[in-house]
């Protein structure tokens, strides 16, 4: 099977405009079928104060109203989207920026209701993803970069969480391509010990990531990100590393994520 | 060769949330490959207050300043463009959203300074649309909906007159197809007295266009919107109608522009 790189980039990234022009450099040169996933990123949140869209947090988690909603599409699946989407046509990578609405590439189900409501959420599954579409557009040279906004399939749209989109696409077109899939963020990789920039663990696997999460090494917004990651290497992706997104080219940099 | 619709809605239609579930109804109706090009509407100029961006016109044309760009992208290529797309998805249409950066569908040039400097606008000429990648996505069953923002191929996103990109469209996909393009507008076509909304004008062709021009029936934004549909007649498209974006459906309607 042919190579596919996915590569996911959050807010350190896009928000600071020296970083992305690098990270655009690099992504450019990884040869063959790739996509890009991106996340938010704080211009949301300063946007939506000029407009008097107020964060509503639950426990460190973002409650998505529907001013909010339409304010992530605006950011997210537009001026973000739409400036990488330029920035890499500019370099000659013939991008098409996508939600997941577009094509029906991404089909999400708004989040069930329990103790609190997290409004128009979507949660995604890698069913969910329709693999034979992207593929399709891959297949003729394109290289999609997915803003993390999905669909209900009944019209509504839905912020979600860009490290599930990319699990999601890497474990669905695991069917059509060899996937390895690149968390890309601010460290070199799960730092064994977070004041140390150096202390990049090599590998976590099955056995390894028990203890680290009870020594508290792995712990916070790391425990998702690794989720999603285990989730891609026990469903049929090839290769899944945490790394420096400012590092993307150098393949074997960063923390292994294996079985 | 097979036919193909491009349908162009503008601002009337986005506004009204009534006519644009109307219009989109209709829309899912045409059979066979089609496209919608749609403008922007008062929406941004709504939120472009909130967040402080004064409107700046210059005899009733807009400027766009770098804050102006930024915030039409975000409304039209976001946020407008992805709720069509959904909307069209849950009727089962499978629509996906484009601006001209997107798979470099549509590039365009800065426009020049003259007396004045309108800023980050972009001129579009058919020979700049990728006719080619266009078609590619239509014969694989995609809808292209495509908002009017374009790039000028060196990472600057450019607002563009969507009735342009429409006509533009057009002619550069009538090496491919049999064009029909429709502008969708709020009156039944152009008007012969325009306090009489059924006074149409069946055809208006190189003879008649003039003495209209002359006796003043034809003025203020009609003029560019006929220049457009003149271009597009008289470069290879097939059909161009000038009608109402309400009634869509029925094929004959409206003023027909004829060489």
């Amino acid at each position: 099977m042919e190579a596919l790189s996915i590569i996911k980039i959050g807010g350190h990234v896009i928000d600071n405009e020296h970083s992305l022009k690098q990270f655009l450099n690099d992504f450019v040169l990884i040869s063959g079928p790739k996509i890009l996933v991106h996340g938010g990123g704080k211009i949301a949140s300063t946007l939506g104060l000029k407009m008097g869209i107020e964060p509503k947090m639950h426990e460190g988690r973002r409650i998505t109203d529907a001013a909010t909603r339409d304010l992530v599409v605006q950011v997210y699946a537009g001026l973000i989207n739409k400036s990488i989407v330029a920035g890499l046509q500019s370099k000659g990578c013939n991008a098409i920026g996508l939600c997941g609405a577009d094509a029906n590439i991404i089909k999400a189900t708004i989040r069930p209701i329990k103790e609190i409501d997290f409004g128009y959420v979507g949660d995604v599954k890698h069913e969910s993803v329709n693999a034979e579409i992207l593929s399709g557009l891959i297949r003729i040279g394109l290289v999609p970069v997915v803003a993390p906004i999905t669909h209900d399939g009944s019209g509504q749209l839905l912020n979600t969480n860009a490290d599930t989109i990319a699990s999601s696409l890497a474990v669905a077109l695991s069917a059509h391509f060899e996937v390895s899939l690149i968390f890309g963020f601010e460290k070199k990789g799960v730092l064994r010990n977070i004041e140390d920039a150096e202390s990049v663990i090599p590998e976590i696997n099955g056995a390894n990531y028990e203890a680290l999460k009870v020594e508290g090494v792995i712990s916070g917004g790391m425990l998702p990100k690794l989720e999603n990651a285990f989730a891609a290497i026990r469903s049929g992706v090839k290769k899944v590393i945490i790394k420096d997104a400012g590092a993307i080219a150098i393949s074997e940099a960063g923390t292994h994520i294996t079985r």
